[in-house]
């Protein structure tokens, strides 16, 4: 049985010598100084901008402490704020972790939280820096993530044109749908299957992201954390203008006979739901004959077009045309 | 009467005009990208390294809702997190603010607490480069700063030798003796006298960290968060040396006459009192006849020397020795 931790010294050492062995300190790696010190040091590589970004993951807000293994709380925490650097075609370079626990979360469910976390910093290169540990009631996650991309080459969200085509990957609607079979489960999710995967280990298209922006293919890009209709509409604030979604392309989630309770509709699950960690984003129609259909085993859909003014369409069957109104993912309005 | 807001757009929205005057961005500022996109860019100056810190300001643990004025939240939030952007002898660039607030919080109380986090980011010349915010019963910030210092001229915790003399900066306990002040008073805080300014309004010694690195006469530093003889501990845990303390050497807080309850024990304070936010530095005997009594009107004190072995000594009133027991600030040990 692993020890439960009474000091934040002893925690913090934890966490040091989970990540020793991928710290990314050393010859050649980024982090000059990590955990111990006042702060930690970083060298950045001549020639690029650093992209910043942190992400609250709260207990009770963004994951519940008796669903989800602590094995994929560590995974998605880092994993969700990766996306927002995939989301710019940037390259991760380092992540710190604000973890405030109870004292009796500091054994097992910590080594396990830490194993999740560990196996994400690995996967995406990206290395455990420094961080803030403090006792509390409730599991409190905050992560930053530092990355890097070549001067003047990140993708924003303000460049989509009128005429552009909006494009996203994958399939939409899985994370939620994954979520809602895991509530109505009994007990610690499994995660046997793709849906519980893909809201479990969410996997943050930095791949995808990094080539996209080294082609130049996008004028504007962000992740889709909060449902396409609320993200999408944030993309078109964002470049000042509006969209017009082909209903019909839009990639939905399958729902499968197996998955309990079937009466779940893939339309809104598709349009609205949330923890995609999909790519969304606008590519000049010149451009798009030189996309692949897929691009490392994830499909790239063209959904629709950019337009003038600031409206969101959403076509249907006979040409109809509706209002798409964003209603995705808002932690002011609604709880998980 | 300021509006509650009800979602996580108006939010953002309301803290990024409240800080569109000291934003950062524009031209020769660092930040390329602020709030609004997926992450913020920032452009690093050549030939310097990144600090990066984060730091936990959360409700019931590090500051109490009745007790503490928002502005006295907003501005200690960043103050504190600054300090260890001194403790190197860094120069802070831009901070990311992650927000959890009680609906009930974003009107007036929202206000106040941008007001203050202004006026510090503003005086330290930190700026604003993003965030994330959410709801929450209880109030949760989490802030991350990023500093800059010129490559391999940190000064670390790690680099005090045997003979180097211990300095402080200020008088030692005066943020703890004000918390208990402002705890036995009914009500908000004044922040009418010394000691609660201390604690409420805590001023991180960037410039004396700053002018100490540049002339390089400190082998190691850090900032007083936790308390003397709990951060003394880790200095030399860090160093793998020991220390010996001159009790009557340590400027102590001065209990005025004034001060409700007056069975306060400025040893006591001055030992293990945290949130003073001084620096904690050791200097090569040869280079301390180069360090001046003050710095910028905050005293520069000999309080001990640092010895081989890993023990903690405090020499109290004729030559008698005693061990000193870290027993300052430690959120797995004891709550605010």
């Amino acid at each position: 049985m692993p020890r439960k931790l009474q000091d934040e010294d002893s925690i913090l050492r934890k966490i040091a010598d989970s990540f020793r062995s991928s710290s990314g300190q050393g010859l050649g790696k980024p982090i000059v100084l990590g955990i111990g010190d006042d702060a930690a040091l970083l060298r950045p590589k001549p020639g690029h901008e650093l992209i910043l970004t942190c992400d609250w993951f709260l207990e009770g807000t963004h994951f519940l402490r008796d669903k989800h293994p602590p094995d994929s709380v560590g995974w998605k925490c880092l994993a969700r704020a990766l996306s927002d650097v995939a989301a710019m075609g940037g390259i991760p370079r380092c992540f710190l972790l604000s973890l405030a626990l109870p004292e009796t979360h500091t054994g097992r469910w910590l080594d396990l939280f830490l194993g999740g976390l560990r196996r994400a910093s690995r996967k995406f290169r990206c290395f455990l820096a420094g961080g803030d540990t403090t006792r509390r009631n409730d599991i409190l996650i905050n992560i930053t993530v530092v990355g890097e991309v070549r001067t003047g080459h990140a993708i924003l969200r303000s460049g989509a044109r009128p005429g552009d085509i909006i494009f996203v990957s994958g399939r939409l609607g899985e994370a939620e749908l994954g979520l809602h079979v895991l509530r109505h489960n009994k007990g610690m999710a499994s995660t046997k299957t793709a849906l519980r995967r893909k809201h479990l280990y969410p996997e943050p298209r930095l791949a995808l992201g990094q080539w996209l922006a080294q082609k130049g293919f996008p004028t504007a890009m962000m992740d889709l954390s909060d449902g396409l209709s609320t993200d999408l509409s944030g993309l078109c604030a964002a470049s000042a203008v509006g969209a017009s979604l082909n209903h019909s392309k839009v990639p939905q989630v399958r729902i499968l006979a197996a998955t309990p309770r079937r009466d779940y509709n893939s339309h809104q699950l598709a349009l609205h739901g949330g923890d995609d960690y999909e790519l969304l984003f606008t590519v000049p129609p010149r451009k798009t004959k030189f996309l692949p259909e897929t691009f490392q085993g994830v499909s790239l859909t063209a959904i629709g077009r950019i337009v003038r003014g600031r409206k969101l369409l959403l076509l249907v069957e006979n040409g109809r045309a509706m209002q798409l109104v964003p209603s995705g993912w808002d932690p002011f309005r609604k709880k998980l």
